[in-house]
């Protein structure tokens, strides 16, 4: 299981649009999601720009290695998307803390890479293998603390929601080791795994996103059911993009759930229903490339990913309906479409 | 150099005093500064015991493994006492900050025991070495995410300060591992190293007490002063223990800043004098016993030793002329016997 694979329509249709003024999408349009919100992301880029300036250029470039190789800004989008459909104006009350959900995000992937040991992230060499252990580490921690400094600039309530979301990512990490190359993993395992490590910067992001905008308080628990289901229904592409994807499009080799002994989606579907290829993977301290091969071979002719993609539909299924109880509105349908592209996404 | 070395006494004499209501020290006296605090610090305690509870056991155990295992507690001591110097009141106005700068500190005990590779921390396996590197990590992130959950509770100064004290940190962390083993470093380097990486807590938890008892600025100024001057003191004397201490006392053999390549004050005092066998072994990748032996032979018989406590004396002297321009108080007093005590503590 992996947190995100390589960018390429999304971030530059959104890279397009930057700059250019916002487009006005029409009431029934489902036009690229991350135009609707041009102007907000591109503060957000220059918000993390100048978030990893440091007194140590080495912690500047490491920063800079992750945050400007291409990263989809899907939290930030979803932030900034719940915002305005409830609503919320000023782009001022937005912006750092949907910047600091891409500053976690990026924590987790630096310390995530070296736990992995990951040799490449979004189509590159990994900041872990480029710069070595040490270092990475210390990026990862930095990123933290500016995340940290930026949800901190708001009230109690969204500095306890950022920090329960980062104490869920990291128990969301130690679940995930506990069932790592483990057959006894459940789908409810499984599950629980994804709504911490995922999940939790989706449905925070968009909770906050809600109530900064004022939202009712039962609007902003909708919300955060809706982030929650779109962040597993996410993930579980994720799984099977390891799966079914291609190189050039996902930035690193498929296989990488089995390669790591993470328990995907398609793998924990593949354990149960008794496929000794995939089993022998995963279980494999250290599998053989012949054994991954099978695996795949395996993981991609049998139910499996037909299975893992109707699970992630339902979850997709579960969003919407979330999304039909928002006031209409121009970002609502933005954030409709968002949860389209993430499903019949192939990268 | 090294972080901290083992707590016994000031531990121990901190630990009889909890929980037996507030001594009244007189206002000449030179009591233990922790007695003074003792209500304050058993509610640091109690908070630390509550911060690191988790749905994962595994992050409790390995956080409460460092966490329990006899920290002096100095950074919440030093922010309290600064606290009630200035004439704070309720212990509810400092606990929680209080509580942070040990998380925070010991965070970075976690990350730094991997990057270093440390066997043994407080007398016993470290967490590194008991745990492995991914739930050290793991827990690490944890830590600093409780550490901010506490800070985020206080206004956007605090917020601010905390931040800075923990970018500092890292920054601290990357200029070292730039001087590991590397014979260029300065005697301004060594300054700038431990004003970012001990030294940091030590003034942000005296500026933050302060100014959180409403000091007047140009006092939160000369508390942070007081803060920095004892932190570079507290490290000097770490490093020279790591010479001269007792591995009983330390809780660790010493030598570990020649093992590590980290530039300490007696090491770099050394270098600066051509003393060869410490040149040697601090340049060298892998020293053997035997050169450590002989680099350390060379230290406790040159002047280094004897330069480095007269330095570290001197950073202690300035933290006392700051505490002179305190209002008399016996907070003032704890606050003077804890600066003698750093020096004169021999663990």
């Amino acid at each position: 299981m992996i947190h995100e694979t390589k960018s390429k329509t999304v971030e530059s249709s959104a890279k397009t649009s930057l700059g250019l003024g916002r487009k006005i999408p029409s009431l029934q349009g489902t036009g690229d999601p991350f135009s609707f919100v041009s102007q907000e992301l591109q503060l957000v880029e220059d918000t993390l720009t100048r978030a990893i300036r440091s007194r140590e250029q080495a912690l500047t470039d490491i920063a800079a290695h992750l945050i400007h190789s291409g990263g989809k800004r899907v939290r930030p989008a979803v932030t900034i998307l719940a915002f305005l459909a409830f609503g919320g104006k000023k782009p001022s009350d937005i912006v750092d803390i949907a910047t600091a959900m891409e500053l976690i995000h990026t924590a987790t992937l630096l310390h995530d890479d070296i736990i992995d040991g990951a040799e490449t992230r979004r189509g590159k060499e990994s900041a872990y293998k480029k710069f070595g252990l040490k270092s990475t580490l210390v990026t990862g921690d930095f990123l933290f603390i500016k995340a940290f400094e930026f949800a901190g600039k708001f009230d109690e309530t969204v500095v306890q929601w950022t920090a329960d979301a980062c104490a869920l990512l990291t128990e969301g990490e130690m679940l995930q080791g506990h069932f790592n190359r483990n057959r006894a993993v459940t789908l409810n395992d499984y599950i629980e795994i994804v709504r911490r490590k995922t999940a939790s910067l989706f449905h925070t992001g968009a909770k906050v996103g809600a109530y900064l905008a004022g939202a009712h308080s039962s609007l902003v628990e909708e919300t955060e059911r809706f982030g929650l289901n779109m962040g597993i229904a996410f993930q579980m592409v994720d799984d099977i993009l390891d799966v079914t994807g291609h190189i050039e499009l996902l930035g690193k080799p498929t296989g990488m759930d089995l390669r790591d002994g993470n328990p995907s989606l398609p793998i924990i579907l593949a354990l149960q229903a008794g496929e000794n290829a995939v089993c022998e993977a995963f279980e494999c301290s250290q599998p053989t490339e012949k054994q991954i091969t099978a695996a795949l071979n395996a993981l991609r002719t049998g139910n499996a990913i037909q299975e893992a993609k109707a699970t992630s539909k339902r979850y997709a299924e579960d969003a919407l309906k979330s999304i039909k109880k928002f006031p209409p509105s121009l970002y609502r349908n933005g954030l409709k479409t968002l949860v389209q592209l993430i499903i019949d996404r192939d990268f």
